[in-house]
């Protein structure tokens, strides 16, 4: 392959990861006039990431390796759609759908870039490094701040508990403890506030 | 300020960002579906860095710095609106407005971290450092590519000719050459496509 052809090919995935810009999430934007997309989501824990990496449990963590995976780390939901973290039922078949998402959409890449790509996604997904862990985090605090700032739009919708909330979230502490003490105060906050259910389900 | 208090300020200036989602630029979706955010527009420059580094004019380019610069350049705009790069009345106050909306969003941050990202945005916008150059070039090659595969749709509604393309963004030789090669052959197929004009103005 020619510098030519390269500098195409690379371009090909790029435009087609437009199409991450239309893929919905649960989660709405704080002045709650509409729902968040992927690509939006993705920038803004990138953004997280930068502001607030002295809070990585590991305070030599890689900033680039965990910017690489937080900018990458939904582009299979392009083919896989957003699974809501809450939905038991299409966590079933998620990682096969995404498997195969990561085979196809990285794919587009040249070889070296695309073997790269996939195992970013995939040491971010099985949370496998401390950037892994850190992003993991950023990737679930996000949609906790916009439900409380949205008085719990997401979680009344979909009568979410706040033990559901604590189980499905609770490795934060192991990305950024301080994080996750922060979500605590918050997740306690939403349930006076009648943002969240308090009871288990 | 304890470490409580500094995860809340930070936590402030984050959920600030958010307001980016809202802001919304001339350029299209390559699917025509609906005009583009900052937001999303950002998270898309951003993975263009990390896929094309290898093109940067300065092949030992910071790609972390880069990464940074892009993901906030246009954070500004939150008070400053968008002003389509081919706007020449909206360009004369243009560094004022965005001036003062960087003091205070940055602002925001506890101080050493506001004044780290207020250098890291004045860089950018003056393209002083071979970081600042690459993610500027990937700044302007983005729009391009969407009015292309628009077919000339934000470029035909505004009348603009390949001549004031050409002039607005042939900095993207500085930072990345062989992708200024690659925008002027896509320049010169949308002139014979017809989704831009072909003469001066």
């Amino acid at each position: 392959m020619d510098s030519e052809q390269r500098v195409e090919r690379q371009l090909d995935f790029l435009l087609e990861l437009d199409r991450l810009k239309t893929v919905l999430r649960q989660t709405w934007l704080t002045d709650g006039s509409r729902r968040e997309n992927d690509a939006e989501h993705s920038w803004h824990i990138a953004v997280m990431a930068v502001v607030l990496a002295e809070h990585s449990a590991d305070p030599g963590i890689d900033l680039l390796k965990a910017l690489k995976m937080l900018l990458i780390h939904d582009v299979v939901e392009i083919d896989a759609g957003d699974t809501f973290a809450y939905d038991e039922v299409g966590a079933q078949d998620k990682e096969q759908r995404e498997r195969a998402a990561a085979e196809r959409i990285f794919g587009l890449l040249p070889n070296g870039q695309a073997a790269a790509f996939r195992d970013l996604w995939e040491e971010f997904e099985a949370r496998r490094s401390p950037e892994a862990r850190f992003a993991a985090a950023l990737d679930r605090l996000q949609p906790i701040l916009h439900n409380y700032h949205t008085q719990g739009k997401a979680w009344l919708a979909h009568g979410i508990t706040a033990r559901q909330v604590v189980a499905r979230n609770q490795h934060i502490a192991e990305g950024a403890p301080r994080l996750w003490d922060y979500a605590r105060r918050i997740i306690d906050e939403a349930v006076a506030r009648g943002y969240l259910a308090g009871g288990g389900s």
